[in-house]
Order: structure tokens, then sequence, then C-alpha cells
């Protein structure tokens, strides 16, 4: 049995070193005695905790403040670049990375094609990325966040299964932490991008969907400010859920799941088709176009067209890369139905390179979820697009880092 | 901003009350030596908190224990029967109440039909039963704990909406509590029966979906040994969440939810029609043999067959009534599926009285959850009846109102 006791010794200075930290972090620079006063700690304890702090670069006096009466008080603020963080977004054609600061600031970025690598390929492309990243940050480099398409078991770093990197089972956590010597946080890039949202644009009620629309189609699930991982690290695997078991056959095997109708892969075979089907559209303009153009193979080799190509013939009113479009944003507003109903969670958002397609697109989503789901609910429900074009995975994943190595609530 | 702040003395007070509590009732009898070990509290703060237990009378000294060594130590338990909580399940035709002691052990219950009685009729009812079950009760009476259908604001007690007894923002949780001046909780009813099983039935990990498929469907989600109730208090109301757009008219106005094909009231009303279209069938000869019984005209006054003629036929092997089951089962796996992608709860308990059909609609209900979602995810869930065939509404009801008082997780 489980049971619950007193917080030990050590749980309680960690838990003293996060208040105090965060009170830096939100309300610096601040004297001593608010900084006891707000976290409810006794000043010997904050001032105990500021010297560890203060030894480890993280906070430094900056002067004295006005005074209320007596003395005036010496003013305390976090050392926003005394740690750096690493954030990988493992994308399905490009790895990106960025090193940020304490508060989330981005100071160098870099990335990688990584088109048809296998996985050990894939694994020495994400060393050289952290490599580069890292050069000259070693001694100030406080860990390595990673968000990567797949199931993750986000509490060792494995990757349990990630179909488009070839990778089963890998300890990434453990390879990249024996390799550089820091923390190392691994999770699933649609969860971190939740996590982003909820830290970078967050709001009260503390409870998000944030739901990634791309080539593969995930989201993260926020409840009470964190994130929910499900029993088996597969919370918010909504990409194969099947929508139309008589559908097309997607990738993972099965038949008619959403990414074979909403993902941007499905938008863009729809349009192909669409286009060789109706000679006289803007999509067969472009389409023969791409023909002409060899190089124009798309990222995965096939030849047809892009979501760009259907965004561009969408903003001149082409009537089939409407329909499609809409076609798309319905299926995944019946699953954002079934959300609605399931947790009643009211701010659900999107993102992904589907979500670019804009506003014709989020209101067939709003329309069919709402259609699809009790008034009484969907009323409260927003659907939105996500409020930042912002990097949101490497962003995520950064998140992950700093609020599991310092407690702390960036940006907010 | 919302700051993290140290426990108030109250706080800590009652936190300590609820793990003495709890020590007491998962290993009395027990020593005071022993609870201090288990609690991590002091001596002194145990027998503070023991001795206002003793003088409240929930707690008593039973004698002395084997010596281990010095002197034998004097063993406590809790009084099981020191107070009782009424627990109501508001059911669509019939209201069942039952007072429970502090382990939930059933002391009494009673019941009333309700059929047709409008909202001040019904409110009478839930007065009726409660004066009935609290008599010679009051002065143990430790609270009232309620479950209804409907969108229940389970922190206020106030019923947002609940079609079936014509209520509609009614705040029952004051009215009860003015009335019996004691604490009331009241929730939903699917989420008061997830509840239960967590509580009666719970095992680890702690996350649990217990859908309740009746004549209405509705769904309670326990997550961390909690439940979920949502931002608007509607997490588990998937009986109006559409899964075919081109079906039947629900009662709520919609068309194709899903308690229009997979609740009781559907599955009686496909099987109605089956024995129409089909005379040599066991269903057409239960129909008939229903026509000549004028009584017969079901709880809702509805003419034609019940989910028990479905059931009786299904067990002679009626193929029409195995057709009914089984697609009602799949069309609940459909947005079990749903529910599996997006969360990844593994363990997942079905009851209510469609639930009594038993094996055909469960392995129906099995195989398009499974069918309709990614293998790595659903070949670690099970999808399986509830353990028992206890009142778990009532049950639920009762333990609401035990964990909100005493933060006592019954019978574990």
């Amino acid at each position: 049995v489980a049971f619950p006791s007193k917080a030990t010794h050590q749980q309680t200075r960690a838990y003293n070193a996060a208040l105090v930290l965060r009170a830096l972090y939100e309300f610096g620079p601040i004297s001593r005695a608010d900084v006891a006063r707000l976290s409810a700690l006794t000043r010997t304890t904050v001032g105990d905790v500021i010297a560890e702090l203060m030894a480890d670069g993280l906070a430094r006096e900056i002067g004295r403040g006005p005074s209320t009466g007596g003395k005036a008080p010496i003013l305390l603020e976090l050392v926003d670049d005394a740690r750096q963080v690493i954030g990988l977004d493992l994308g399905e054609f490009r790895f990106r990375g960025a090193v940020v600061d304490l508060r989330g600031r981005v100071q160098a970025t870099t990335e990688r094609e990584v088109g048809g690598l296998n996985g050990d390929q894939a694994l020495a492309v994400v060393h050289e990325i952290i490599d580069e990243l890292a050069e000259g940050r070693r001694p100030t480099l406080l860990g390595i966040g990673v968000g990567t398409p797949g199931i993750v078991d986000a509490s060792t770093g494995t990757i349990r299964w990630a179909v488009n990197l070839d990778w089963q089972d890998l300890p990434l956590g453990e390879l990249l932490h024996k390799r550089y010597d820091v923390p190392v946080q691994v999770a699933n890039d649609s969860r971190a991008a939740a996590l982003a949202i909820q830290l970078f644009h967050g709001r009260r009620p503390t409870n998000l969907v944030a739901i990634k629309v791309g080539r593969g189609i995930g989201a993260g699930v926020v409840l009470g400010g964190e994130l929910f991982h499900g029993d088996g690290f597969g919370a918010g695997e909504i990409g194969h859920t099947v929508v139309d078991v008589d559908g097309a056959q997607c990738r993972c095997g099965q038949f008619g799941c959403l990414e074979t109708v909403a993902s941007s892969r499905a938008i863009a075979a729809f349009a192909t088709e669409a286009a060789r089907d109706h000679p006289e559209s803007i999509l067969a303009e472009r389409l023969a176009k791409a023909g002409e153009d060899v190089d124009d193979a798309g990222p995965g080799g096939a030849r047809g067209l892009h979501l760009d190509d259907v965004r561009a013939a969408l903003v001149t009113g082409d009537e089939e890369a409407r329909r499609i479009v809409v076609g798309a944003g319905r299926a995944l507003g019946q699953v954002v139905a079934g959300m609605i109903g399931f947790l009643d969670i009211e701010r659900i958002v999107l993102h992904g390179s589907v979500a670019s397609l804009g506003q014709p697109w989020l209101e067939a989503v709003r329309d069919e979820a709402r259609r699809r789901s009790l008034g009484l609910l969907s009323r409260d429900v927003t659907i939105e697009l996500a409020p930042t074009t912002d990097d949101l995975v490497v962003m995520g994943a950064s998140a992950l880092l700093l609020t599991a190595e310092l407690g702390l609530a960036v940006g907010r």
C-alpha cells in the first residue's frame, strides 16, 4: 500500500529551492524579505537557499531598492543566461536544434535535412547538432530536451516506436546522457509542443489540448498545468484512430486512420488526384508546373502536389482545393468532438503545417466538432490556431528540461 | 499569479488528521507508535489527533497488543459505525437510497418509482427517501452523497442540466444542505460509479475509465486516483457525441448520438423493429407475447420489446438479437477507440443495464475498439465488465461524501 507521508528533508530542500527560484523568476528584482513573504518560508531558509543559488551563479544581487522606512533592502534577480538548454525537434525530414537561456530566449539554432537516413545515421546527426550547439557552452549547459515523433517513455527517455526514423526501443535519453553527461528529457513532439503552448501562452484554467497536424497527427494533453502521458505514454496518439474503416491504408498498416484523411500527406494526395480529375482547376495548373520541374519531387521523393500548392490554390479561390481542405478539417473535427465529450477541456489549440491553411480549414474543424458534440459542452469550447509561429517543438523540448531541472514555469 | 506557498496551519491539521485516520483505517488495530511510524508524524502530533478522534467517537482503544520488549502498546481502531452516510442514485425511473457505514457497508436501503414526475415532485421524493433513511440516525449522520444523470457542477452541487428529471440549474446540494444541515456532495451518476469502481475495486495504475451504458450513456474518468470533471463538469458526457450524422434523432435534439445506437433504448427499439421484419424470430415471438400483455407497456410507457427481451432472445441463440447486440457493441467500441488514442488509459470498465448482455456485447466492444486503434496502445488495454453487480451509483455517491469529509479511500 502506498502510504502518503511527510516529505523527506531532501524533498523539502528541493521544494524550497524551487519556491525561491520561482519568486526570483516571476517577481525579480526582489528582496530576500519579499521572497520570504511570497513563499511563506522563513528568512533564514530563504537566505540559505539564495546563498546556494548565488554560489551556483543562478542568482545575483543588483544593488539596493527603495527604502520602506529602514535600511534599503538588497535586490536580487535570476541570472537568465547563467545556464543554457539545448532543445531538439526530430522532425521527419529535418532535425532542428536551438540553444535557449533560462527564459527560453533563443541564442543559437541549427538544422539538418535527414530524409532517408536509417536509425544509426539519424542518431549521428543528433550528435552532430548537439556538438555544434554545445560548442563553448559545456560548463554552463544545464541539459538537453528532445521532442520526437512516436511513442516515447518520457520517464526513461526511451523511444518505444518512431516509424519515420526506424527507431524501436531506442534509449535515446540514456545514450545522450552518457555522451554529454547532463540531464536529458525526451518526449513525443506533440506533447512537447503542448507544453510550450501551456508555458509560453498559457492561461487559466490550465487544461489544454494542443493538436499538431502535419505529416503526422498527434496531440498533447495538459491537465492541471502538467502533461498527461497516459498509462503507456501514448496519450495524444490520435493520428492512428480509425475514422473510416473502409478508408485507405495508413503507413501504420491499418485502414482509414485519421492521418489518411487529415494529414498534410493526405491533403496533398487528395489534391493531386483532384488535379488529374479536374484539368481546368488551379490545382491542375500547379501539377503541370510541378511535372515540368524535375527537382520538385517533394521531401519524400513523391511526385505530385504538396501542401504549399493546396494553400496557394485555396488562396486564389479554387473550389477543388477548398473542398479538400474542408474535408480534411471535418475529419479532424470529428475526432475533436470525441475529445469534447470525453474530457470537456475548453481550450483546444491547433498547430503544425496543416494549420497554415488558415481560416477555411479552422472553420471546418470547428463546425464539425460542434455539429457532433453536445451544445451545452461545445458552446464553452474554443478551437483556435496556435498563437505563435514559433518552433513549438524545440521550445517545448527546452521547457521539458527547464521544468524538470529547475521547476521553472518558463515564460509565464 | 497563483503562487504556491507553505500549507497553512489549518491545512496541516486536516492533512495530519487524514493521515492518522487512514492509518487506522488501513492498518488498524494499530498502536500510536506504528501510526507515527507509518505517517512520519511525531508521536505528540499523533497523540493529539487520536485524542480528538476518540472524543469524536471515530477511534477507540481495544486493549493491548503483543509486547515487543517493553510495555505492550495500546491498540486503536476506527469505529466503523461511528458515522453513517446516505447515498442516493437518482435514476431515470427509480430513485434508490442506502445508508452505509464508514467502510461502505450497507445498513439500510429504500427506493421509489419516479417515472413521469416533474422537477418539484421528484425533489419531494428525494426528501422522502432521505427522511426515511435518516430516521433515528440524525446525530451520527456524516452527510449525503447524490449521483444523478446530467451535468452537475460537483463543486457546488448544482445540477446544470438533467433532461430526464426536468431539472435545470437546480442547486440540489445547497437545498439538501439547508434542509438536513449536513455536508452534501452531488455528482453525475456515471462519475460517481467510476469512483466506486476505483475505490472498491481499484488497482494500480490508478487511471480508469468506467462507462455506464443504460438508457443513457456516460463515463467517469479517474486520473491518478481522482475523478476528472473537465472544465465545465462535462467530462464523460460521451452519450451525445455524434457517431452517425445521418442517424436517428436523439432526445437531446441532435441526430446520430451514441445513445441513438448503443443505449438500452436503442437496442430495444432496434429489436422491436427486427421483430416486425422477421416474424419467424424469437424476438417476434416475444413481441407478440408483449402485445397480449396490456400491463407490459414498459417503464417509459413505450409499447415494444425491452432490453430483457433482447437478452432472453440472445441467450436462445436468436440471430437477429445477436446482430443487434453486436451492432450496439461496435458503436460503443468506436467511441472507446477514440478514448484509447486520446488518453491511453489501460483500464476500461463497462457497467449499466446493457452490460448485462454479457460476452457477445463485450466482445463486439473490444473488437471494434481494437480494430480502430493503434495496436501498440490497444494491446495493453483491458476492456472488462464491472467486477460487481453492486449498486455502483449509490456506493459511489456515498464514497464521494466519505472521501470529501474524511479523506478516506473507502474499501481499499
